[in-house]
């Protein structure tokens, strides 16, 4: 299938959305038309591997695009809950998603998916990993330690307005 | 909870996208400063009611939109699979949709749970329902009957191209 | 299996709680020493069918149940959302409750469950069935004549204080 | 995909087997290696529409076609739940049943969404679809009718050793 | 919401019921007027961490407040399935139970969760936590150790007549 | 409840098949009359523990089969995707398969769940489980040491075809 537009789907988690994120989407508006930007796990929250709700990383993610201003006609933002079924997840993303060709990750699993499904994968280059990367960060904000440079300024403005650091900070919490 | 900005959920199937539907979006952008379009029964496709994926609604409703130039960073477009538990419906929507602090809708049952949730409602005025009625441009497009008229010009030619009338016909044939 | 104390489920869907089901509790109690009654259909509210969620149902046999110095250390009640699928609901229903050998029920196919499942039936009198019936009660509430006098006072006062009548009409209204 | 062996998918509901089952079956072992017969809505049962187990339709068919000597070296029955989102219907298949290129059916629905899928359609002939129709023979069936010769001999034998017949008149009785 | 009597939701996963559980339930009633004690993973048994059914937890509790003397029309006991989305946790609960305005827990996430969600919460005193913990018990049951004095006679005979230390046994074995 | 034809059901994951699971087949048949092959986790697929799709397992088991001259007149081969309930398990594969009388496992938990519904439980003897165990198979194709041995040559070659070593590998990696 040859899509005109041209439009590549990029997966993530976005706990919290970071710099490294920014960078990829930035990187991917320069090779394709239109970018759907899936995020994944959107049924949860309130946990250490996902602290954040899907609409309040689906906020971030648009203002942290509104800071470098991008052209939001050309990005869509899309929160998919998992179906725990491998097989049949890029069929499930293509009927909730805008036809895409293209798949944007550097994820195996997904580059494996994507590639059995018969898509065109765009793998994006490493964006200072050890800083950019939603562990860390989330770690750093358990830790008390400075964790605002590595975000975007309107997310770390949106996190602080969530109470983010207290709510993660006990949702791992022992009893 | 006040929200700012102010920030309204708009539900909808869109099966398709008509006139109608755009002119309820211009009538709330003129009300509020974000509007959350969201596309219901996101996992139906192919019958009758539902004959368009929830991803080919979401395109309908970006080019409708890129038609008349709407700001697309006033606008967030999110396909929502039913759940089928309505006393938890608003909540749900909560937890996929950024912030929002205003229901927009006709349907009484959907305005009965936004104001148990404690929401504000809008109730748009009907533009022509006799004419912009998602079930009527169905039947047309089953009769043969010209149909056009009634969609944005993108919509159709979406429609079209995904050669929609042929496969509405034949969801709905008997064997 | 024989169980002591002798222990029966009595499902229904209490759409709402009416004094038809209130003596068909009196009889079973006469009957068997404990008794599980289960609020069927529990995910659904805010429809014609079922406009009362689970949690108000729990709440009306209870203020019912009180009216009539009921002992609640023989009742159970207990919401059980659908599984749609007869063949294993019995064997869910077991999972759910505390163990019993008795089915209590007037609907054919309920009874064939408990049959397939081995358990003693128990098929209760019919009390009125023209004045005691939930759709009766819901259509007069529609229509706006007299239903008080169908349902025990604690749950006509639970529903007055719900807003009830006008949460179903709002239900069952067309856009 | 060219697939080696030559192997078609076939779903049914099949409430019950009848003869016209079989001769599609035979119809399509002529014109493919190997045969996946899907017993669909497998999650279904004790309705009109759906009286038999998933388990009880694997049964007959594997006797009706012992009867007629099918070597089974080159037969899948397989029975599958209904997921209700016809856009991943195909990929659900495919995940759960060896590789096969073609989809046989005469219902449109299905024939449409196995041609989205890249599949080859093979469409049976009618066999006497007057006579040979599930609905029909549970019409028989409740109306006391004999229904016996429209089903091969082993099916008969087998709902009645499960006394259908009875589960049938009771699951279809009002309260 | 001002709720009149003012009721309490407490839930915990009584895997088994213990002398710990008892005290916090006769700590709660001194201070609601009703107390809905809500089994948490009710679809969970035969593990380590769940070896009990909803059904059977069910039972122990009632048991063990009958040996208290416990007014039980003060009393709900209501199984609840997990939903493993946290962000509508608390609305989930609202519609299967009757109002409330308090929730009582020690754990954080529930804290989190019930504050988020506008309830009064209640955070009751630990009661020699290194003795009554579920854990522990399950641990010494596993061990051959003694187990019986730290839960309600009534509870370590229910665990008896369900042959429950060798399920616990079984399912924890390796193959 | 007698069976005649007596029937057994005998559930694995099979990934991949390997001689072990061949030679306990061949030692069911010589006890029962027909064998219910159940291929348990049939959702998953493209992970360590699961790596290969329920319907490349499903060939895998019927070309193995086919190698050895086993009778497909007495075998069924059923996918069955987990319930998560292991309470109701033994009667959802009652749902999903002819009826049968017999379990057989040397699964601790599996065996208890058999029991507790009233099975017969066959104990097949080890077959080389330092050599036959899918996890060990999985390992040695990681390291890519000789793993062919170990399964039906039938198998190894679909593996091969399916290009599985390779997804294997990708599927583990770390970003």
């Amino acid at each position: 299938m040859t899509i005109k537009p041209r439009r590549a789907v990029l997966p993530g988690r976005f706990q919290p959305v970071h710099k490294g994120h920014i960078e990829v989407i930035k990187w991917a508006l320069e090779r394709v038309d239109e970018l759907i930007i899936v995020i994944g796990s959107a049924q949860e929250s309130h946990t250490f591997e996902n602290p954040f709700t899907a609409g309040e990383r689906m906020l971030m993610i648009r203002e942290a695009l509104r800071e470098i201003n991008v052209d939001f006609s050309r990005i869509y933002i899309v929160p998919v809950p998992d179906i725990q079924v491998n097989s049949i997840w890029v069929s499930y993303l293509r009927s909730l998603l805008p036809p895409f060709d293209t798949g944007i990750s550097r994820n195996p699993l997904v580059i494996r998916l994507f590639r059995e499904a018969g898509l065109r994968v765009l793998k994006p280059p490493v964006y200072s990993r050890s800083e950019y990367s939603g562990t860390r960060i989330r770690e750093l904000m358990l830790a008390g330690a400075p964790w605002e440079e590595y975000v975007p300024k309107s997310v770390a403005s949106i996190i602080k307005s969530l109470d983010g650091i207290s709510r993660l900070r006990e949702v791992v919490k022992k009893e």
